[in-house]
């Protein structure tokens, strides 16, 4: 098997907030929607059902851990939740904060249009609050 | 806990193909897209990280079930795994093969276009297929 690498766009769109055991977790740098990106550290997998059973388990817990993270700091509307991969083949699961009041809301955010960068001081916050959070909710 | 019933919406847009121990098993009636929707019959859930331990471990099973069946059957080019809910706040999984040449591709399936209802003949050889593999799939 390979080495893994986390796939050149998505280390383009996103920063690094922890690594998990299964997952590097990554923010999207998009201010209009508070977006994790979890990468199980496999490497040339492109879908869930190609990580062994106790992988699969991993990532569940990984993924619980990130919707529940979101959801206790941002109290968001709804969380979306989703494996699809057809840009970027390798495996990654999209746990984002939806909000009633966002700019793609109700429809996927997904093509909903431009991404729009985080400001410097913003992104700073956002990280380091979310840094926190989320290595405490892996231990 | 009131008693679950499936959501309207989800009702008009698709067919029942199986009841599996916990979820019950829709085809979306568009004939774009081979999709599935795994619907937990646990009343007044609308998040994963809602349901108990066991029912999320459950449901992770019974999505890879239909995931691989898709595969199997269909041989697609990706899968899209999702849970969204911004529309239909009753919990549910989409489990959908994609192909490279279906209309809506690389984009997600939501919101692509107007569903096209399957021909009523193609409809029930579908229905009939996918019952038969989902049924031995959860067995």
């Amino acid at each position: 098997m390979s080495h893994w690498t986390l796939h050149p766009q998505l280390a383009a769109d996103t920063h690094v907030i922890v690594r998990w055991p299964l997952c590097d977790v990554l923010l999207m740098d998009d201010a209009n929607h508070p977006w994790l990106i979890l990468v199980p550290r496999v490497a040339g997998v492109s879908e869930v059902i190609d990580l062994d059973s106790a992988q699969r388990l991993q990532l569940m817990h990984e993924t619980d851990a990130a919707s529940l993270a979101l959801r206790g700091l941002l109290h968001p509307d709804k969380l979306n939740v989703a494996a699809l991969g057809n840009m970027v083949p390798q495996l990654h699961v999209h746990v984002i904060a939806r909000f009633r009041t966002d700019p793609a809301w109700p429809r996927p955010v997904w093509g909903a249009g431009a991404a729009r960068p985080y400001a410097p001081g913003d992104l700073a916050e956002r990280v380091s609050l979310l840094r926190e959070t989320l290595t405490s909710a892996a231990g």
